[in-house]
């Protein structure tokens, strides 16, 4: 939390808290995703990095819409967690020479953020039902279908592709 | 990947490098798991911390097998991702005053920690299939069977008791 956050005294609290987290990292995500689908030398990987960011895009858009309902300014606070997983997905993909092993480490290190989504949005949707907030958890659920959607893509792109060619 | 690490050129060398990534992980969950323990409030929760602190501790034996059957030193890389899912998760504890608070940001930080794990034993898996080592693979789904059922207890946890009561 940084110095001029808010103490967390309630689970309405945490809920901003966590809100505010995976707009940082979903934020993050629109600004790597390009170098991703640039360095992406398979063409179904780079297709699936290209949807992505559009999806991405929209589910900004819907942190937004969350943000307005519940009378709270747009707004981020840093998340080490999408920091860490996006500086390692920078390094290996660096250090990768072969173009079809990179989009192995590629396609983990998507797999990497795609996870890490999920469990925010779990968390979030956890939240805002308990809170009553039954119109939150149902923006926030379609955003946690397309994750998964996209993680199992990546998984199918991998288990027929990828993987093959590097081995 | 640090200054005295191998350059990445074949799948064999991203898979030893993702399997130092998640030794380094586990080896940091372990770290931290016992504060989680302490600062846990809802008994179901502890004891679940606990099971799975137990639980790592094979995982971890588990990997340094892998290491050993591949003949590789166990060694560990850097994991910025596990550091930042973990710092984030110490300093959003340390923010909440309330007890339940605490325990919904527990909760939550422990399901991102086995999200990462998830998806990087679903990566190894993976890598291990087109590597022929359906040895290696069977090891780790053990793992990865572990992670999603220890995911799913948190997920109950959470829906059943401690959600409701920091509300």
């Amino acid at each position: 939390m940084g110095l001029f956050s808010k103490p967390i005294k309630t689970l309405d609290d945490l809920f901003i808290h966590t809100l505010q987290d995976i707009y940082y990292a979903e934020n993050q995500i629109i600004h790597n995703l390009p170098t991703m689908i640039e360095k992406a030398e398979n063409p179904e990987l780079r297709t699936a990095f290209q949807n992505h960011l559009r999806e991405t895009e929209v589910q900004v858009k819907r942190l937004e819409q969350v943000f307005q309902m519940h009378g709270q300014p747009v707004k981020s606070v840093q998340c080490a967690a999408m920091d860490g997983i996006l500086s390692e997905a920078r390094e290996i993909i660096s250090d990768c020479d072969d173009a079809h092993v990179r989009d192995a480490a590629l396609l983990s290190a998507a797999q990497a953020v795609e996870h890490y989504e999920m469990t925010r949005y779990g968390t979030l949707i956890a939240f805002a039902r308990q809170l009553k907030r039954e119109d939150y958890a149902r923006l926030l659920q379609q955003t946690l279908d397309e994750e998964k959607a996209a993680d199992q893509k990546l998984t199918s792109i991998g288990e027929s592709r990828i993987n093959r060619l590097a081995a």
